[in-house]
């Protein structure tokens, strides 16, 4: 082994990848925040987020993670004892039943065993069921970060819409991906972080905030101040922060939004769903068991189970002291059982290829019985 | 003119100047925050903010603006219906009355005019006044960032222990540039951010969190999530944090630190009290009329009035057209009627030299009448 390294690489669930023309615009000294060049980074970022979800509504930008937007969206619609449905599935979705249940929200949970998505079905019998319209909101985790499943989100939406309530989507691993037509689709709130499928390293975050969210604004009554709507609603309407940004992050985004703008996004959305094909194709061509159903899989991350008689921590310390590539444990109740790769933003062919083969090497190395050659050949395939 | 500029260069109440090997450190590509190498950094940083803060106990790191450690501060120990004390003489000492009434304590006001400090006087009158003891807390702003008045904090804090409320101090423009004993003066709680005196760009802010926090904590019935205290006291007893951080930024606080270390308290805190003196002089010499008192003037920003015949704009645009250098207008009320100058962080001798050089050439520009060269003069006398 070499006393020369190459870099980390990050195949995880984020942070990801960030191509150095963002790094670049993050390493330069910031600028002042109530300038007009700030003021003109942070409107083009905003009409090319705008652009990204397909909406002509109120999108905010956060100097914070992404549990922080999703803390706007929640904390801005829903009151002490208000009625919530959480569609939970993992440890996302059940982060934010507890976020309400934190404001003192009364919730109930529509859950799937982790590694399953909550059917169409499921949520729109219970919205049915809700005759009084008890359910002000329902939060949907649009791809669940801990298992790489991702739901069947429009006609989500459209049930939730039947029934009344606000929707809001955590799109954290999801935004920027895949498509998520805001307006089209009619979601009133949806919620990401920088660290994902928009190249950027962690830090900011971002919350579409449509004109629903603002009729449920005006009843609620849940205490909130730094990540109140109403003040980025009105700094954002003149180009500025209600709070210092962080600057160095928003000129990142603004070239890594330009970057994907030039890309265009059935291009990227395609390249996400090659990664994933490339991905799962290749784990199963090593003898792996896939955690998740094709019918549910993620196009950002795919979960997979070790081999019987090799554990998760001797995958993943093979990787990075092998090769220095980050894969991800399970979260939680996972914890050990199950092993994530993260195939979002600034992510490639060559990226997925690199990971399989050096899978192949760790888990050979570690007396796993597969074909030689075998993973990176189904992923070529696929 | 030439085309070729200098750098924009900050000389406003932050963000402030950022060294290169802190810039160089958080250009690096993003490492993932669940690793060895992050936890190592984070830990790092702790031990040195601790150093800086002279304090044993917990501090927090959160990806967030000052505002929100503010915001952390009070939800995590204010209860609706409180009575708090809020000490106020300018836009962030009305800030956190406005914050803690969004919570909905009952708030009351000890104020100064903008450009005044509250005396230790006044504040042990309304403390000693209240014999039923019904003020659960009192927050205090340090050093008011839109009027570069600074309360004489010490004494302040002894008023608060002797009554027994929670004293929550906002040192966001004056932690790392002044001296600040947490444990020895008994404050309880202490909150900043990155982009002032600790030489770092916006994004990153800091809660020192004493027992007596601890203590309010568990009475506390304000809900939050993002900003709960006790998810930051589990997660960093074991060195990471409880939400996707902003790695770069933490990689970066660790260099500023170290380089603070390295400089030790004693000189830094010297550099900036000189660097008070020069300004104030300097400005004086231009035959400037300060708005602040020689008795209560921050060591951190400077806010001094216009000549009568030429606006705080043609000054502010002046500097930035010819010279690149950015000072800052007046908030709020004050705004065209006073501009401040920043001085702190990673802010030198040479650069308010440059600065009172540059502010004489635009104020001779726009007519004003000086004596030429005696700026620089008065702040080297200085």
């Amino acid at each position: 082994m070499s006393v020369l390294k190459p870099r980390e690489f990050l195949m995880i669930p984020g942070p990801t990848p960030v191509p150095d023309a963002v790094l670049e615009a993050i390493a330069r000294h910031p600028i002042g925040h109530r300038t007009p060049d700030f003021s003109k980074a942070l409107k083009s970022a905003v009409e090319n987020l705008q652009w990204l979800g397909q909406t002509k509504h109120d999108v905010f930008v956060l100097t914070a993670s992404g549990t922080a937007a999703l803390e706007l969206a929640i904390f801005n619609t829903i009151s002490p004892a208000d009625d919530v449905l959480c569609v939970v599935n993992g440890v996302f979705g059940e982060r934010w039943a507890r976020m309400s249940e934190a404001l003192g929200a009364k919730v109930e949970r529509l859950s799937a065993p982790a590694g399953q998505a909550v059917s169409v079905k499921a949520l729109e019998q219970k919205l049915e069921a809700d005759k009084e319209k008890k359910f002000k909101a329902v939060i949907i985790t649009h791809n669940e970060t801990s298992t790489g499943v991702v739901h069947d989100i429009q006609p989500m939406l459209a049930a939730i819409r039947k029934h009344g309530a606000l929707s809001i989507v955590d799109t954290v691993t999801s935004f920027g991906a895949v498509p998520f037509p805001i307006d089209e689709w009619q979601a009133d709130i949806v919620a990401t972080g920088s660290q994902k499928a928009l190249m950027l390293p962690p830090g900011l975050s971002f919350v579409f905030f449509g004109p629903r969210a603002w009729d449920a604004h005006k009843l609620c009554k849940t205490p909130r101040f730094y990540l109140d709507a109403a003040k980025y609603k009105k700094s954002m309407s003149a180009d500025t922060t209600p709070f210092t940004p962080n600057v160095s992050l928003v000129m990142g985004l603004q070239v890594a939004l330009q970057m994907m703008k030039e890309e265009g996004t059935e291009s990227i959305f395609a390249r996400h769903k090659r990664l994933q094909k490339m991905t799962r194709e290749g784990l199963k061509a090593l003898n792996l068991e896939l955690f998740v159903a094709e019918d549910c899989a993620s196009s950002t991350i795919t979960a997979v189970y070790p081999p019987a008689n090799i554990g998760v921590d001797v995958i993943r310390k093979g990787l990075k002291e092998k090769f220095r590539i980050l894969v991800a444990d399970g979260q939680e109740e996972l914890k050990g059982k199950i092993f994530r790769i993260g195939h979002m933003g600034y992510v490639f062919e060559r990226d997925v290829l690199m990971t399989l083969a050096a899978l192949e090497s760790v888990l050979i190395d570690n007396g796993h019985r597969c074909e030689k050659g075998a993973a990176v050949s189904a992923a070529l395939r696929a």
